[in-house]
């Protein structure tokens, strides 16, 4: 997922407007007036939607009273220092994703999941059931200056376009993909070659041949980049970010000045967002993907199953390296590994079983 | 999934509680006191559970202004005339699930999804970006006298333990199955003896060989019921219910009532309370099958293809009878079928390649 590069090409915008947005938190009659910053341009697709969601859903269950105003990325600071706006107190709460603050606490990228984790289903249910709640919250509280709350979940995204037919491991030597996370550094371990290029340089660095393979997210949200014309193998699984997490973070002290009844309309509407973040993506990307195979020539392909083993492998591999380095990471995966293990066979035999069993030949009425 | 046995069993202490419960809707100082009547017991795992999330989550965002008292199957009315009890106004909302209703308006069993229908994650995209929410809603006012919002959704539930080891389809000729609905009308149709038993009789009926295979819902909402000391095979897939959705049913004329604070609150806590229900049983299911698996001797076992292939043949013929047969369900399943066909492929290259991906050969730190 590409999100990053959309923070970086909208933050030049912050200095003129960020003075002006964090003016005057109003407070009058017992309301309150919360900004909500975002890592999204405003309504980017199943992101930024789903943060204007969250918020026009506390305002309305709150009838104003706890009144969320939203600002899209760059407009009040810029993208990646939003974790530290809320936990200064400079804005009230901010929306984005957790791997967003690896370079302030390395465990925050498995809060988001990590690659050959959890399917979003899997992580919702570690989430509310399996003590992820307390467990992220205590880990933002304590790392991170903030509250958490989950917010959203992209579901499976889709690891790439390539410009090359790929039969074999062999054929990843000296590739030149972009991919960024623990699931590029995988594939550099297997002999890509990984570049990290901006969002905004990347169709015209895939035209060209700059790359040979793109990542960015699902079908939906690709709509708009026209890989296709460049690349038609349109690879699967995604190894890579099967249910990335969205998160919620709320400055603890402004968290506190909220009564139970704000704070149950906060939690559900996250949770309320949550659901609309996953099917958003889901409920379009099945027709543009069908329209992409029958009108635009796009060849769906899985990567061979030695390459995603190999890949496996080097993803266990780091993150076995840093949960040796990390005490917060150690934790976090523990409980996330736990539950995972509890969850494969399980999932294969439900999701897995009945998604395999529903494309027998036979007939049904249409 | 058996959730009428248990409405049947309960129902018999209807009598003497109704008049004290439906006594007396209090409204003072501008707070409403609600009545929600479900057709579960009591905290029944990932059913009743849900519905008192759902009530408590109510109450707490809105402060008790809008005050949700939960009530039991049989504590007001039987629960299957519970829809007749909220469209006449006798309480002002229900919890259920939508092919409870079918005796009342067939196409409801539609609502709840369809044998070989959508995923979990597949309904919910439909419901909220699918024009679902909308259709529903229309039919349930049309048909069933009451407003309609989804509140909660099993996952893929497990079709059942058998007694006999099953290796193709002429091994079901005979086989004395105990499947509810559509699924188990397909049973019939490839030569199952289908026996209807309320849920009391279960487990003697499987112990002393009166049927030969028992339909329930998951490990989690089976862990009481012992199946497997009488049968060891553990069949899969869940083609029959494989995301069945409940469904939250409100008189239109207390819907009326409310304000648009209050309908909010309502709507966002059924979202809430919908990822609730559907991480419940996950959460949990996985390590109890672990442990039956390792400690009791449990064999998952995979229902032959060519079985599946001819059941999900019948399945298709009876939807399209009741399809020729009723407006309603022509209506839905021509809404329900179009997004399923554009998912179907989608979901293969999503969660289907992803899950098999993760059972591939390789080394991760645990």
């Amino acid at each position: 997922m590409k999100r990053r590069d959309f923070i970086k090409g909208s933050s030049a915008a912050v200095a003129g407007v960020a003075s002006a947005a964090i003016a005057a938190p109003a407070i009058s009659e017992n309301r309150k007036q919360w900004r909500l910053i975002t890592t999204w341009p405003k309504n980017l697709p199943g992101l930024g939607t789903t943060a204007q969601f969250f918020a026009d859903q506390v305002t309305a269950c709150s009838n104003g009273k706890l009144e969320v105003k939203l600002y899209a990325s760059g407009e009040v600071v810029p993208a990646f220092e939003s974790i530290d706006a809320v936990s200064a107190g400079t804005v009230e709460m901010g929306h984005g994703a957790p791997y967003y603050w690896k370079g302030k606490a390395i465990a925050s990228q498995l809060v988001s999941n990590f690659p050959f984790g959890l399917t979003a289903q899997e992580y919702n249910a570690w989430y509310m059931f399996g003590g992820g709640a307390e467990l992220c919250d205590e880990f933002y509280q304590d790392a991170l200056g903030c509250r958490f709350l989950a917010c959203g979940n992209t579901g499976v995204q889709h690891p790439g376009y390539s410009r090359k037919e790929l039969n074999t491991i062999e054929d990843f030597n000296g590739l030149k993909m972009r991919m960024p996370g623990l699931g590029g550094a995988a594939m550099s371990a297997i002999g890509a070659v990984v570049i990290n290029l901006p969002g905004s340089e990347v169709a015209q660095a895939f035209a060209s041949g700059t790359v040979d393979w793109v990542e960015w997210n699902s079908p939906y949200g690709e709509a708009t980049m026209g890989f296709w014309r460049y690349g038609k193998y349109y690879y699967t699984p995604g190894f890579h970010e099967a249910g990335t997490s969205l998160d919620l973070f709320i400055n603890p002290a402004a968290w506190d000045t909220l009564d139970s009844q704000e704070k149950a309309i906060v939690t559900n509407c996250a949770n309320s967002a949550n659901i609309y973040a996953l099917s958003e993506p889901v409920a379009y990307s099945g027709a543009i993907l069908q329209k992409l195979v029958a009108e635009e020539g796009v060849i769906v392909k899985k990567i061979p199953d030695d390459a995603l083993t190999a890949i496996a492998t080097a993803v266990g591999e780091l993150i076995a390296d840093q949960v040796a380095n990390d005490p917060w990471s150690a934790k976090l995966f523990a409980s996330l590994s736990k539950f995972r293990s509890e969850q494969i066979d399980y999932t294969n035999t439900t999701e897995g079983a009945f998604i395999q069993a529903r494309n027998l030949p036979y007939k049904f009425p249409s």
